[in-house]
């Protein structure tokens, strides 16, 4: 889409070299045929090293943006950056791809569906109500259980298990609001990356990316009824029991071990070989290793004992 | 259904105009072809203003039951009313409905199913392992992805998007309990109304009401894994987190905004324009507007900060 | 498989009978064809009364292992028999198996799969995209909503109704770790059995057990995205509400009543008649009956009340 036609479309001047936008990203990722933008004076500082071919910017953030760079300006940033999301959304299937690709060995039950596009490896087991979406890969040897879906241009590695109605590749949940409290949607146009040898329980959801991947990388163990949430990175190894979830953008380091019904709030790091007892609320970000965590908020895990103990004497 | 064979299948007495029993509803609703139930002490209140043609009673309710309307009256008029539920309830599917009516530019994946009875609208894609119920309408440039299920009766707007896995319709967790701790089914057999322009994400629940409509009001938003139990009522352009859950008959008013892993109790309340922080427990009532909530049970975000920071003072 | 080809795949010496070992089970429950491990020194005790025709053990178990009874000594007794589960897992389909039964009065949506060597009673309604697996029952007038997944082995009752999406008997959460946190996955070979007259809601998750079998008594209810792990076993007659999870090998007494978003913890014993309020976190096993907790860590409901009073006057 040309970066003019953009800027009619949410409303911005347009002056400068009419360049063909491909897709949008963050400030820090985006090329120079990728469209940006800033809604948060936080991000403020990333803008002269952007390599952004435009950003989408209020007035007040304008001077900021370095020759070379055009700035769309408009009053809403973060809303229009909504409404030009939508036009980079590619279809839900791309009914004229070359049919998909499946390696030998693989079975594919004759009541899954493989949307063209898509490509499987060998020795994989594909049952019944599975759905794979166009430009999906799946690995070897992996197996996927009635009723996972895998959303478009989403990836698995070799040796996974993904248990039965695991969504993975939903959209993120992500939206513009007005001052009236309404909604614009985000279209999510990034993707879902599973390594190697990950195992996931049955009715869990992984969200795609807004701009690039929500990643689950090599070895991990995710349980039941789990939600990641878009652009979440979860180290090697790391091992999710049921019902934990994670909200957007968090990442969690190697060897990360949640128990049930845990949580971690959104932008967060967590450091490698770290543990949380079950209904840990992560709130922060954390930068050693090597610990036992519980509570919410949380807390190291031995304080936290220290506090139920004291409140069990409070009733007495 | 008429209402001497009613009678019969709950064991009371019968006597009066043998109406034709259409339905069953509560006291504030039932029509003069319904049948109601008084069940709790609270209601006795409503049964002298209903239109009932009967109602369900014990023998110290009887009394309240004005003249014109029939008194059916029994040991357990809770235990009765699931055992008449049964009756009301529709087949599964209509079989002998006309087959389903589909509008143009609408892409119905082969492997997607629409009973007979259904209508969607114009533009909508139905992805493969969508299920849509008898009498069940969906309405324009909708999106349905894999393995959505929408049960029969049931209906979404129009601009809306409903993630993989989701359920739409399913039973509310309704039940007659006796001394013994055994149950017996409330069939429910209202429906779940979606209006226009809502996302929901992947896997998450929608029950049906069990009287009437759990109703999903325009623009508002809900994540992944979330419960919305029967009879609920979301207010437009609201926005729920991943994994909240909403118990029977709650109300939130429009653009309530609840963090992930929150939770609201039965029966309940709440007026528009507050927001939850994440895991809140919404226990009561909320009338006023504005604010913003956290802890369980629940209280205003600053009282729980402030008791937070006791708390952790408390072991040093 | 040969008891030597085991223990050559796992790294031990071998001498001994050669028996053919037909599955792994518990020291308890294990049958002289069946290979059994101890990895945790609490299980020693149960080594000599044990049926099994070997035990996997380290260099400083193996003294406790009886004559007639084969030690396997390996360095990392979990690891290996995880490794050995692996020769004990059937095909995920058993392609050669004789073609489904199914009883009169049964309606089977075309769009639903039932696998070789699966049964399903009479007068049951079996929606689009259910998929029962290999081997496994359905009893009589059962409801299985669209996209409910019935692993193979898996039992199902009579008079029972799964709700959309529900997944029964995807593998536990079960692997061993070795110092690096990498992890070798257990196979689950057991399976789950639901009894008769149990309703289950939508996107629930139940897994199946490692050994033996995952466990819902009749009567029961269970509401829509609980998670029940590997091993549970669930009384009679007991309710679960919404967003619920059970840690592993937990067993609910008859009549446990849990109220929404609860969690017990694995290897606990819940005494019957209990009830637990919404989020009730249970840590301990719990002897008495007919009592009321809530909280987390748990305690009786009234000292709850107490503490959460005690804590808002905190801030006064």
């Amino acid at each position: 889409m040309k970066l003019s036609s953009i800027a009619t479309l949410i409303g911005a001047d347009f002056s400068g070299v009419d360049v063909e936008i491909e897709s949008m990203n963050t400030l820090k990722d985006a090329n120079s045929n990728e469209l940006s933008f800033v809604a948060n004076a936080k991000y403020v500082k990333d803008i002269a090293s952007s390599n952004a071919a435009a950003i989408i910017v209020d007035e007040k953030t304008k001077e900021y943006v370095p020759e070379g760079c055009v700035a769309l300006v408009v009053e809403a940033p973060y809303w229009q950056m909504a409404v030009a999301s939508a036009k980079f959304a590619p279809a839900l299937e791309d009914y004229d791809s070359p049919k998909a690709i499946v390696g030998e060995g693989t079975i594919v039950s004759p009541k899954a569906e493989i949307a063209n596009g898509a490509r499987v490896g060998k020795n994989c087991t594909i049952m019944a109500g599975v759905y794979i979406g166009s430009n999906a890969v799946v690995g070897n040897n992996t197996i996927l259980y009635p009723n996972v879906v895998l959303y478009r241009d989403c990836k698995i590695g070799s040796d996974c298990i993904i248990h039965a109605g695991t969504a993975l590749g939903s959209d993120g949940f992500g939206f513009a609001s007005d001052k009236m409290g309404m909604h614009k949607k985000i279209y999510h146009n990034g993707n879902v990356v599973i390594e190697d040898d990950v195992e996931i329980g049955s009715n869990t959801s992984v969200d795609r990316a807004v701009f690039g991947t929500t990643l689950i990388k090599q070895g991990s163990r995710l349980d039941n009824l789990i939600h990641i949430a878009h652009n979440c990175e979860i180290g090697e190894y790391s091992v999710l029991a049921g019902q934990t979830g994670l909200a957007g953008s968090s990442k969690l380091g190697r060897s990360s071990v949640f128990g049930a019904q845990s949580g971690v709030a959104g932008h967060l790091e967590i450091a490698p070989f770290n543990t949380f007892a079950a209904r840990t609320g992560v709130t922060k970000t954390i930068k050693e290793s090597g610990k036992v965590f519980a509570g919410f908020p949380f807390m190291d895990h031995k304080s936290w004992l220290k506090i139920q103990g004291k409140l069990s004497r409070l009733i007495k």
